[in-house]
């Protein structure tokens, strides 16, 4: 797996950007992959897979968000929605490094920040679905709460404020775990 | 998935119970299942899977384990492994809230637990592996740290004392992972 | 598997509904599925599948059917068909239940009744097919046989009267079907 | 998919026959293929796969059976299993051809045929499995009721007399439905 | 696997040929199967699937080329590059039977031929991808070197003047070596 | 893919290093991965894989040969049988490479090397098949042809003498060819 930050350009997501080979189409990135970028966030109705979402009506959208893209080649649905729990895990990882001590909390794909006492905010949107040829991921972590739709909680706001490192440090970091993941899967034996 | 613990009963881990339909063989679990039950761990020769171990001459053993057995039909090795992956999560979780306030830190498919400074023990052993079948993972906790070949962390040593609600409670909390990840896979539109 | 009957509804089938998460959209019905409703078919060029149709020329129209769909996820076409199989024996089975004793025929996924002596009708149309998360099926019966483009028979035609309680008692069948399948996949050894 | 009924020729059933490639074997039936036999059914507690009957201390023997083997490749087990529905489906189709007009119930892989008021027996074993390479069933029809653990019925009860003939058309019959759903399967469109 | 050469008839080829069933909606062609054809060449950009082409602005075309199409079900897409590179070789074989005794080179899935001395041309175009159902191959060989837009070989140039018979016997020997891989995939026991 | 040639070492062929992580295992070459090694051959009963040697009475032995070993992890069998075609093209290409100018002839994964006139020499052996994780494919090439059972061509006798060079060579072009077969299936779009 590869992973690449387009670091000092801001890229919007749309929802678009969750199509199989658009990291290979635009930033050549070939294979199992990981891409982060910093941008806008407003979820297209027509590119909008999460049916939960739209029965609810719910909008995705912020003014400023670190995107994660991920596509991995021959993975099934269940496969890839393990592998962005992997994800989510690693970032709650690289954030207690970076950020101050506080609360974060998982609740399936989703991390919510301790913002005060027992106020809560989310900090994350994501989804993960498949194309026919791979497993795609996409996770979007609040900068700052302008723009969202709910309560919502910010890297900046919760005390990660070297966002570059910060995106270089979880690609690194998944990377690896993923690459753990297939060492593994290359040193047991069958049973019968 | 269906859960078990088979509460005040002492099973031997020996490494046999690593093979498809052990659990509804023996527990009547049928389907995907995770079955947790305490007990010495001894992996037989004949049963390590762990070819990486086996190459080190490393042995797996402790006096007194808490054993998880995860069943789960139709998964390929690497979503077994990323299955692993989110049970250690869990596990994890779980002892944040029962155990004291002390240094957790995963690597891979490891648990270690900070004992005294800089000085931390392997809590865990796991591993994941694929029948013809199924994916199957073990994961055993030290209860305690006797008889463990190197230096090792144990339940009771971190403060984790009340074993079977540690248990039910990890039981619970997987089970409705697994729901969840069931769940968000199928709740999307693919993508082309 | 969840089965739900949509009682006291007229859905016209066009064609669309043979798409993925089609019956979560739009009945909260997640994950493997079977939904029943009542309405008249005619399916659009654009919705239609089958080839073999298409080159025909034929038409799937009816003013009345009772419909089935199916969605079973990770399933490939092979086996999405040979669950249709099982559906169209099913529904046999419970139109003897219900229905005088005459003769039913299956010829692939076509149920044909004997309306008089050797004139048979066609009572269902059907296709399976998949979307890259699921298999799916329709199963169309014929209520009457008024706005069908060929001679056919339709339930109410031979005997089969009592239309919900016919729905209901083939979901509840279909369903006891589908898990017993599941129940004896999960009691086997592999063999090597 | 080949057919071979291996006429006049007493071969023992003991569960080692459902075996990757034993049809190739021993009979030169290379790839998708139905193999029929005819001989007494005694299961070794080795080739026992079913573990329902295992742990239930069944045994599964008779001293005249008419035996159906088939393999697929590329089958994992749902769909083994689903072929095997089909199988028993088909087998009941010609019976009711060959047969006097009796009752006939299926329930899941079980043919039980009425013998004499509300008393029914059990006709039929069966059970399906996958090897790494292949999905393997086997089917065992009584012809006799002699050495049956328990109340059965046979083919020549019920009044299926000519077996030759009997096994002939269910082979072509199976070997005809297996292509139709092949066919099925090469003619829809995928949806998305 | 069927073969059909679509003989005396000019077909354009302007990549919406790639797409399942294809061969079944106009040929006739069922199942796994191979289709050749005569024609000019112009993939239209809505129809490129190769991204690597559309990226360099690369275009695919020639006034008259001999079209192989190959469609293969239940074949990911790893297995479907194979068989590209099975169809490329197959080709190369057959032009060293037909053709004068000149060099061919191949580079992954393009087929290269010495023109004069050290100066090499271009014979074919190639690309594998997916459907939902099926893994499909576009081959396309230059008869003429006319409307190629880079340095080509055509077969003509080279040799081939019997094209008729050349794809007669392509199609041949590919059907072949494809019959040739399902026996070896069909005689093996599986290891553990 | 990895490549590693056991050089200087004589290894015996015993058909026992046709099992899933025995480079793993013996040599450190994790996940997909090709090995080199020469050795004497002689496959035992017991790891005889082919069924159709097997029925023959085949024996498969030779007293000096250049083996390759490939495993591929998450490789079904049809796909494990296309990637031994491929190794076997690969190496016709390298002997012509190295070797004299002489004729070469493929049958499936058979090389015939012509000996003298119209006499050919069979050259290699070989044979694939699957374990539950991985693709295994055995290439044996005869060095000398002494202690072969048929009439058979040798690497030494056709003018392949930089035996070492030649694996070498014969590796680096085989994992380059993996590598392009990967490389086109990360860049093309899916087709529905």
């Amino acid at each position: 797996m590869k992973g690449k930050y387009i670091k000092g350009r801001v890229i919007a997501y749309d929802g678009s950007q969750l199509s199989p080979l658009w990291c290979f189409k635009n930033f050549d990135l070939q294979g199992d992959c990981v891409l982060a970028f910093r941008g806008p966030c407003d979820v297209k109705d027509e590119f909008m897979v999460d049916l939960e979402d739209q029965k609810k009506g719910s909008t995705v959208a912020a003014d400023d968000m670190l995107h994660f893209i991920v596509e991995v080649f021959q993975s099934d649905l269940i496969s890839t929605v393990l592998l962005q729990r992997l994800l989510i895990v690693t970032v709650m990882e690289v954030i207690k490094k970076f950020g101050e001590e506080l609360g974060l909390r998982r609740e399936g794909d989703s991390i919510y920040a301790r913002l005060d006492g027992e106020v809560w905010g989310k900090l994350s949107v994501s989804i993960a679905t498949v194309s026919p040829l791979s497993g795609l991921i996409h996770l979007g972590l609040n900068v700052s709460t302008e723009g969202t739709p709910v309560r919502t909680a910010g890297l900046s706001e919760i005390g990660v404020s070297r966002l570059d490192d910060f995106a270089d440090e979880t690609l690194r970091r998944f990377v690896d775990e993923f690459q753990g993941v297939q060492f593994d899967a290359h040193k047991v034996k069958p049973v019968v």
